[in-house]
Order: structure tokens, then sequence, then C-alpha cells
């Protein structure tokens, strides 16, 4: 049978099914998908590629999915570090994004994340900014997977006066995008104490009617969470259940406020949680209790948050911290495995997306989203399992190749769809502005 | 004036003054010293350098020195990870130990790490392990610096029979290598619970008569600590400090388990601290509240740990989680800046060493151990600071050059004094006899 393309790998971790790596093993791709697994040998005799790729000192994974962004902060990264959360919020952050985001800024930005992101095996991000039919347009045009957060406030920024704006825009930019490959949207009010009940009752109905899924920051912070409490007796997370927010259509951003009550109780609802463990630890946000949470059945996605609190977009150092924090956290050594933590970037935040049915694993019939990691640097050497140097070693300079639905996006480390060169001089051009 | 080499850099952080970061400045060296530190136009008309390198989208720091290492261990890394402490230790590691630790063993894993921390930027580190006498060899065989612990336990090992085996031999180690310029000796007592008072209350003579350091894991985990205390009444630290170790030639190395009043106590005895954060997040330990502890005036340096429980041994990582890990845990996001965790991994750890007289900043007088890191890369841009950009955001691949003493020993990311093609090999050769 004749296909388009055959990955030869040395390993391969499918994800789907758990806890297994291969060895010499083959991923056939035609027409952008999966269409077989196998062993090497086998797969040479069995299909006739029109190009082979012999992988044989690298790790075969499925593309890493960054469940929560702000891509276009990349432009802010380190423009203010080491400070408590509402002076760097009110002081540093708020003042820039408000003299400078603009469409030309998100399209920069989203770039500059884009390249970072793509040459540190990320496949897919779950954005939430400004102007997201420009994170979308760039998202297409450097062929990543994107899902657009349709972003909304009760209060006038530069992309909507107010919150019935923001839905209008934001329902005109779903249908617009409703028929890309590439893209998905997600509706976004951006948290609880900055979106009121009227928009967040009209988004759960939109929601339901276009079967789309709802994308929120919630429990960041203990502050959070008392403040609403003072005002109105409810926890945030109540008021949001009681608006009837919790599906499971719904991703719960941070959530490092959670009692053992609540986490049984978001079990239940089937809502998913997106954890960002490099955020909540610099903005010192709180412990997101993610061993309890999977042991209670919540779906645990992972995310980096946006550049100017991590401040990197790398999602094999977010897995990595992700695993040794909930180690710490939970004071149990055994708790968030290797496996676990690839499986929190990959096949979970794919549930989470919904999109659980064509990313996540490599699995027959999904889309090829596939990511290459060379483990033969004496970094990630002796080899005696490829998924711990995967998770506790590799670094993301070891990412060799990507491949969305199919397209190598990145080619022995050199980017196939961004121009370095130029997106550099545009970054400068920001740097000089905002310095 | 004649001199070696001039480094004219983009940025140079010299850690001593504090909180300075130059803009195109330069480092004159002349025979493995620091000699100058300034402006790079001035450092062209004021010197003839008989080289010039030109170092213009990097930036210079000290180099990184690890204050606790087990540097064999890199031919164990991923043999067992995600297991309880004791599961971990006793069913995988000590058996695999006692199996395979010969001079072969620590020669190659030792060979293994220096590769590792030299393309990641260490120049320095401070090994506790079996053979080091070996250690020592294979220091000064690839040029970079150590303090090789002279390794002491009360049981048998393949090194010695008993305490006074381990200590005669320690002591004759010390003798061999006092000469060598690019090596130190402390004695190294692996542990309050596998040493005994006798040759604890010996290598505190000896330190003081050799005018040598001490180091020693102490509060590790609360396990540790409450056993101890259920035997004798009295935590590991009273004992230890009972003993009269406690001084400022002493270093903890974890300490994970301290009261606010052992803190104030620790930090009147001039004791330093190792803080091995991912060792400690991996195994689940607990956290050492070092926020606390540099707020009391504790010495606080940095370590990765062996790489069974880390499993890397990458300072620039190292960094970035103990400023992390400190805001998170003392919930403050202010508590160790970017610039205290760069003092942490370089001038911090050269106090404890009782080397600062010689390596920890980019000072005049100080030996030419030096980092070049190239932050040109999208994952390190824009630039409003580079030292953010360094803890927060860098990545090890992007140490493009290391100097120590003045020696180049990577250059532009090729080492210089190992032959890492040989290595594969040799590693390749250990992992097929340990699977």
């Amino acid at each position: 049978m004749q296909v388009d393309l055959l990955l030869q790998a040395r390993w391969l971790i499918p994800v789907e099914p758990e806890s297994v790596t291969h060895e010499n093993y083959s991923l056939v791709i035609d027409d952008g998908k999966i269409i077989d697994v196998l062993d090497n040998a086998e797969a040479l005799q069995k299909y006739q590629p029109r190009a082979v790729e012999k992988l044989d000192r690298h790790v075969l994974i499925p593309g890493l999915i960054n469940c929560h962004t702000h891509a276009a902060m990349s432009l802010l990264s380190g423009i203010a570090d080491d400070l408590p959360l509402m002076d760097w919020l009110q002081n540093h952050i708020w003042p820039a994004e408000q003299k400078w985001v603009s469409e030309a800024f998100v399209r920069d930005g989203t770039d500059l994340a884009i390249a970072e992101m793509l040459r540190g095996g990320t496949t897919c991000f779950n954005d939430m900014y400004f102007f997201p039919d420009v994170v979308a347009q760039q998202a297409i045009a450097h062929g990543i997977r994107a899902n657009v957060g349709l972003i909304v406030f009760d209060f006038p920024t530069v992309w909507a006066e107010n919150a019935d704006v923001y839905l209008s825009k934001g329902l005109a930019l779903h249908e617009t995008l409703r028929h890309e490959r590439l893209i998905s949207t997600s509706f976004a009010p951006h948290a609880p104490y900055t979106v009121s009940d009227e928009p967040l009752r009209k988004m759960r109905t939109f929601a339901d009617e276009l079967d789309a899924t709802i994308h929120m920051h919630l429990h960041e912070t203990r502050h959070e969470v008392l403040e609403q409490q003072q005002k109105t007796g409810q926890t945030p997370l109540r008021r949001i259940s009681d608006l009837g927010l919790l599906t499971p259509s719904f991703m719960g951003v941070h959530m490092t406020q959670l009692s053992s009550e609540e986490i049984e109780f978001y079990a239940q609802t089937g809502a998913h949680i997106v954890h960002c463990p490099e955020s909540n630890l610099k903005l010192a946000s709180g412990f997101c209790p993610v061993a309890a949470c999977l042991n209670a059945g919540i779906n645990v996605a992972l995310g980096t948050d946006g550049a100017a609190s991590n401040n990197d977009q790398d999602m094999l150092a977010e897995m990595r911290t992700a695993a040794l924090l909930a180690k710490g956290v939970s004071g149990n050594a055994s708790a968030v495995s290797a496996m676990q933590a690839l499986k929190m970037a990959t096949i979970n935040g794919a549930k989470a997306l919904g999109l659980d049915d064509e990313i996540g694993s490599l699995s027959i019939g999904k889309a090829a989203d596939i990511v290459a990691i060379d483990l033969s640097d004496v970094e990630t050497q002796p080899v005696f399992n490829p998924l711990a140097q995967v998770v506790y070693a590799a670094s993301r300079h070891q990412v060799s190749d990507v491949w969305i639905a199919g397209k190598r996006v990145l080619n022995k480390r050199q980017l196939t769809t961004l121009d370095l060169h130029e997106l550099r001089h545009r970054t400068e051009a920001w740097q000089r502005r905002l310095a």
C-alpha cells in the first residue's frame, strides 16, 4: 500500500495504550493521519512510503498540548519579575498591556510564542487573549493547531467595550473559523472577578448550542476566593457551579484553592482542570493538589500560562515541574509518575479541549501530530527508560522534528513555517518600544 | 599591556558587586585569572590581548558551582523513578551500587557527569561518592574544578571496611591532592544515620587541623529526624551540633526539616546549607525553607544531587526550580529573586566550599571560571533583563562557551577535554551490563 510517510523510530511512546514504550517501531502516515503503528521491519514489508525518515536515536511522542497560554505576552517576558502578584499585575503588566496591546502586538507576540512552542514540541495551544482573530490567523499561517479563546470581560479593553460586544465579536469569530482544519474555539470568560453573572449565563447557553467549550481562570489564589466569599458568602467555584458552567465542557485554570470536598464535587461534574505549576509557583499563587485531583478522577491537563509569569512556553519543562511538584506537595514520591505527566501534556489536554478523537496520542486514525526527541545527547544517556529521560532529563533543544497534521513544521531543528531572522527583528523593535 | 585573552560581551553579570548587569563589557584574562572588568571600548585601548573573543549575543556569568553531587550515579539515571524513598533506595539504588560500583564505574560515571556539567555551565562540583581518588583524577583530566568528598560510613563498602579505613584512605588522598590547582577536599560523613559519634569527632579534629570543610547529608527527611528522636531523644541537628560540627566549615545538605528556632540557631553557627530542590521534590523529602534561611542570614548554596534522583546535572534548571519553589513555599512572589538564585549557584557555593577568594564571581583577582550564554534564541527574546532570561528562561543548550582557570573547556558547544563519541560507547556498555 502506498502511503505518504513512514517514521522509523528507535522508541515510540503512544500514550494510548498507556504505559507502553515500543522499541524499533514505526508510524505510518497518510493524508495527515496516523494509519498504522507497528514494528519497523513489518512496516517496511506492509507499506510503500513516498518518504521514509529514520529516527534511530529518537523517541516519538504525541505532540504536546499547551492548555493555557496568553501567547502574545511572550513580548513581555522578563519585563517584571519577583514581584508580589498585585504589584506585578497593577503596576507592570496591565499598564504595559493598556499602552501597547494592538493587532500588531498580538500578531508579533503570537508569532514569537508559536516559534518557541514549535521548537519545543508543542503542536496545539489553548489561548486566551485580545484579538483572538489575529491569534487564529497566525496559527493557521504557521501550521500549528490552536484552540482560540473568545475572551470576555465586563469592562472595556482594546478588543471590546462591554460584555455584549465581546460576546458578539466572539460569536462572529466562531462562525468565521468554523471550517478551519487546525482551529477550534472556546468561550473564554477571563475570571470570576472580572465577568458578571449575565454574560456567564449567556456563554453557558451559547456553549450548549454550539457544542463549544469554556476556558476560564478559577481559584487561582487564596485572595480571589476570600474576597468573593466576603462579598457574597459564596466561593467562586460555588458561583460558577450555580450558574451551570461546571460540565465536561468546562476548563478551570489554576485551581490552587480546593478542599477535599471541592475536589470530590468537581470530579462529579466532569469538568477539567488546567494545571500551570510554574506560573503558580512564580506568582506564589498556591499549590494545585494535583495528585488528589487525579485520584478523584478529575482530568488534569497542563499549561505554561503567559510568558510574563513563567517565563517560557516550554512544555517539556512544565511536565517535569508538574511531576516533581506533585510529589513534593503530596509527600508521595509515587505521585504523578512520568507516564501521568506525559498524559497531562497530551491526551488529558486533548480531552479538556474535546479533541481527543483527533489528537493526544499516537493512535491509528488520529491526526499526525508528532514530536521526535533525540536522546543521544550525554544529557539523556544512558537510556534505561526513554519515558523517564523525556520527562525528567530531556531539554527542549533535543526536540529535533515536529509534524502537525502530517506536515513537518520543524525539520532537524529548523522551522519550516517561520522566518526566525525576520521574527527577531520584529521582536527587537517591540523591545525598543517597550523599554 | 599584553594579556592572554579578552572577552567582549554584550552583557556581563559579575554577581559581585550584586544586582549589577553591565552592557558591552569585557573580561580581561591573564595567566588563568581575571585581571580586569571594564567597558568594551576601554578594554581595547588599555590592553593588547593575544586573543579576542566577541560574544555580542551573549551574557557572561560566573561558572556555576554544583554544591552537591554523586557524579558517578549519572550511569543510573532513569534506572528507577516514581518510587517511595525507601523502596527506591533499598530495592533499586543500593542493590545496583553494591553489584556494580567499582573504579571503572566511578571513572565512566564521573566522566559522563563531567561532560554534562561542562556543557551546562558548571565549572566546579562538590562530590560525595566511592573512589574519590578516581573522581579527582577524572576532574583533573578534564579540567573541571572539584571539591572531592572523603566519604565515610560506619559499614563496609567497596571503598573501605570500616570508619577508620575510610578515614585513613581519606587522609592519604587529601595529602596526595594537596597541591592540585583545581582540586580541594572535604570530609564527607554520609549522614547522621550512617556514621557514629566516634568517626564524626575525629573528622571534626582533622578538619580543624587541616583547615578543611565537612560535607554531610542532614535533615533530608522527616523520617530521618523522627527516627533519631525516637531512638535518642535528640534531633540529628542537635547531635551534630553537640559533636562540635556546626561551624563555618560545615555544609549541611538538604535540610528540609527545620523549625524557626532551628533556623535561628543554625544561622548563628555560621554553617552553610546546600539546597537540592529537584531531588527533594522527586523523593518527596520535604521543602527546605530557603527564604526564611536566607532572611536569617544563612548562606544557602545549590546542588543537583545525584542523577538517580534528579535526573540531571543541570544547574540552570536547578536555579530556576530554586527561585520558583521558594516563592511557592514561602507564599511570597518576591522570595529568592533571580539575583539571589544566581548567587546561590555561584558565590554562595564558593563560600560554602571556602573558595570565595578564588571563585564565585567575575571579580578582579579571581580565577577565570566563566560561562557564556547565547540569548539570541527565540526562547530568550526579548531581552529586557538578561538576568531574568538566564534564571527563568534560558536552557543549558544555550551555554556556548565555558572557561575554567582561563582554559576553554567548551568552545562553541564543543567539549575540548572529552571525547563524546568514546564516552557514549562506554556509557552504552554500562547500560547493557546494568539492564
